[in-house]
């Protein structure tokens, strides 16, 4: 038995874009002779559409692309994620406008298909519907019931959609008690870091547990905040790794089960994870988008040098415009640094002086602006600055914020906030510099061992106004990520001074973060859609 | 039967301090000789704490808060919306680290106590989870199971949650068989423009329906992008409305179910009810936010004019700071205009010029801006003053932005999209003009009757720019709260070349939109948390 894995990158809402992506993907494994292809989830209409859904039509379009999908399996077996539709019986507040306009008297299904020689063989729901961290399943489908096996090519298959092989004694366990020989999983599921273990981990005991073999198909590409890392692979029934796709490049690889070899583990570092991962979700937030330009200040910084290496690494030198925007506060060392690391990109460079519109800025208020005001009036006018060069360009603006400082507010909303995607916004500052050592033919020694500074006023560090990295990285990761409280971190020996100068910090600081524009998830729980925190907000703990 | 409403504003996660109110208003129940008072749901911790409910600790907070209001029950029944939370069996994602940090191991059930004599004598889950629109339930609680009544004082009582009434063959009706003679539904609904009607609409049926009375207590509050509306009522088992709490306003309510009495209906105007919607919600946000002065740009358009009355009857004119911020393309009547807002609203009025920044910026520009490039630059110079302002003031910035030009892109990011709220972001252009009719001694006629006009450039009109409001209004509306296609729209008689130019629009300023300040919600489908459409979207219908 062959199987094709369809590992591709779709666009979300591209129906017709991503059919042909398909159709194309099955010509190609017939021709490699494959007896069955599989898409990932949602493959037809990507992932996640979201509230899309419930468009008129949208779900019509999926159909009239299933349509053309199932006339093309002539000779081969395909699976395929899609979409189904039906009207709901009772139960619904159809009293409700606003459950009306939000599908109220539909359900919808997240749906895989198993088509062959031009008919429909059978399909699946997804039973578990995935509402935590970026995930909001429940509020756009309905749940799946029952649990169904099918033969194909004398050989019985049990076909789930993502969450469903996470579940314990869930879908999985119940397909193999029915006779399953392989699990046949279609998945969307994001990139953070440790996750290739993770699945792999799951992969060896699923198939262990239940004597089964595991096809696991998983999407790839940016969309927005998430970037799916494909990686596809097989196990075989006696929890063995035997077929392994690349991480983060499309394609349609084909494995024989038949003749099953054992992978050999590949040692992966976590930051080279994170640097392909970002690498993609840039490449794919702008191109998808519609543009291939892309503007950043330079500051003679780490956090805007990274960035711009990996746009480069994204675009190409030719598509990043690099622009440096000194004030009476930057120092020479900040303007050597900027200019090495667009001479080492081979990048544009521009310097655009700031100091003439700090001035007027300063002489228009009726209050001479003092401390704090005056230091945002900077980065606002590079924000202004930038992006007008990007309206003159056609570019995106990246933002270069790092987590730890998007965590304490220490940024200038409107300032070094602006723009249409913010790169880094996952990575604590630590990581940061991890991420730096990997270009550091590109980016200067001086750049990564410097004490970082804002350099809106003389002298001014860092450290002078938060708590050190190596403290502050672990207590906010502690924060974000586990949900700690003072309690918790106290036990974890912190100082209590700094948990709740950096909990109070978080906490005024929400509302910041609710205007940025989108990060890449790069950890288990990033800034943004996957986490949900009330702007206005009592609670101290 | 003397019931006790417990129509409360609570502040999200402010335990102790919503404790403290309920503790107060069971005494005044006591001392009103109520039988029983009412709180809504999650009343303890506020509507809603979103993923504060895994915070460590924040369950317990709430239990602690539990176990006060159960002490203080002597002689008086009280039932009061909280939390609870089990250890999960089986079948969660633990492999999964997103999902851990979201709760994977705990089941949390949002809960109805009924408490009297220092003893909770019975609870009630909810069962219908509301994950539509600014909804997001099924994120944080699993559905409660099985129906129950309770026995209180010789009353048969079947108590439910929110939209556990609205749900057709759904709780209530199974409780009313279970011999409910009364329910009790406590809520945290929140305002639309019509939710009144839909409300009784919706109380007449389920009381007549199934013989039962209903007692519908609802929270009153501004929450971020939400105002709850109190509006708390009694419909009896005829299906009569008996008993009607005010909107917008907190208070005990106390009603005698013994003697009902018809309640005259007072025609409501929908305008004014979003005017009290929205004064609410300024008031809410800028105090529950720990401040009490706000500032605004006053253009001497109807926009900015209505959002400073609004702010003024909010907050009181000493704590509304309006500034002019006037360029060369500003005219003699804005001037005016704004400074006849300002002087009937009695505010401070700063006048700010901004050429001087201007002409420093188009200098400091390598290509000379021009068309959108330099009229983007102007708003961003306002935004960037209004800003310092308001960290001189220790206040925070009101966007003027109505859901028209919010939909059409028709702003400038970082620029008049500046601000901590966006009062009128979810009223259409038609709607802010009707909106200015109830302030007419307040606002001069000429902001009403003018063609608007950003003055970006000389004699510009947004009809320029722009399909006419009266004809823009409409399609928006069938866009945003119908998903309309543009099938379904040339249907409706629009015309083809206005349908394709604002769905192009809309779809590509979806960017912009997720960078905006919370706006107030006064209609079924608001942007903000409650529509989610991907930025990255290659769907065109």
């Amino acid at each position: 038995m062959r199987i094709g894995i369809g590992q591709i990158n779709t666009h979300v809402g591209a129906i017709d874009t991503n059919t042909t992506k398909i159709l194309q993907r099955i010509e190609d494994a017939k021709a490699a002779g494959c007896d069955l292809v599989v898409f990932p989830e949602l493959a037809i209409c990507g992932s996640s559409p979201l509230d899309l859904f419930w468009r008129d039509g949208f779900v019509e379009a999926c159909q009239a692309a299933l349509d053309r999908i199932t006339a093309a399996s002539a000779g081969i077996g395909v699976i395929v994620g899609g979409l189904a539709a039906e009207r709901k019986q009772a139960g619904s507040n159809r009293d409700n406008p606003s459950s009306l306009s939000d599908g109220a008297l539909i359900n919808l299904y997240n749906r895989a298909f198993l088509v062959e020689d031009e008919a429909i063989l059978g399909h699946v729901d997804k039973q578990h519907l995935a509402s935590y961290d970026v995930n909001c399943e429940g509020r756009h489908f309905t749940s799946g019931e029952g649990t169904s096996v099918h033969e194909f090519r004398g050989m019985t298959v049990g076909i789930n959609i993502c969450e469903d092989l996470w579940i314990d004694d869930g879908p999985t366990d119940l397909q193999a008690s029915l006779g399953a020989e392989w699990i046949i999983n279609v998945s969307a599921s994001p990139f953070y870091i440790g996750k290739y273990d993770i699945r792999n981990r799951l992969a060896a005991r699923r198939t262990k547990e239940n004597n089964v073999g595991l096809i696991y198909v998983n999407l790839v590409g940016g969309q927005d905040d998430v970037v799916f890392d494909g990686g596809s692979f097989v196990f075989d029934p006696k929890g063995r790794h035997v077929f392994q796709a690349p991480h983060f490049r499309e394609g349609l690889y084909v494995v024989d089960l038949n003749h099953p070899k054992p992978v050999r583990q590949e040692h992966s570092s976590d930051i080279a994870d994170v640097r392909e991962a970002l690498v993609l979700g840039i490449r794919d937030y702008v191109r998808k988008n519609g543009f291939e330009q892309v503007i950043l200040g330079l500051s003679g910084g780490i956090d805007s040098a990274v960035v711009a290496a990996l746009a480069v690494e994204a675009l190409g030198a030719a598509n990043v415009l690099c622009v440096y925007l000194p004030s009476e506060f930057s120092s020479a060392d900040s303007h050597e640094d900027a200019d090495a690391v667009s001479k080492n990109l081979g990048t544009v460079f521009q310097i655009i002086e700031i100091s003439a519109t700090h001035r007027a800025l300063r002489n228009a208020l009726p209050d001479s602006p003092t401390g704090l005001v005056d230091e945002n009036l900077q980065p606002r006018i590079r924000g202004t600055l930038l992006m007008a060069l990007a309206n003159q360009h056609h570019a995106l603006v990246l933002c270069p914020g790092n987590k730890s400082e998007i965590a304490m507010g220490y940024n200038t909303l409107y300032g070094d906030t602006v723009g249409a995607l913010a790169p880094i916004a996952d990575l604590y500052k630590g990581q940061v510099y991890q991420l730096a050592e990997w270009f550091e033919e590109l980016i200067p020694e001086r750049i990564r061992t410097k004490p970082p500074s804002a350099e809106l006023r003389p002298g001014q560090r860092d450290e002078d106004d938060l708590p050190p990295y190596e403290v502050l990285d672990p207590i906010l990761k502690q924060v974000i990520e586990a949900n700690a409280s003072k309690r918790q971190l106290l036990e974890q020996g912190f100082d209590e001074a700094i948990i709740d100068d950096v909990q109070q910090r978080i906490r005024i600081s929400e509302h910041k973060r609710g205007q940025l524009p989108p990060g890449i998830k790069i950890s288990p729980k990033a800034f943004g859609s996957g986490r949900r925190i009330p702007l206005t907000n009592g609670y101290h703990d």
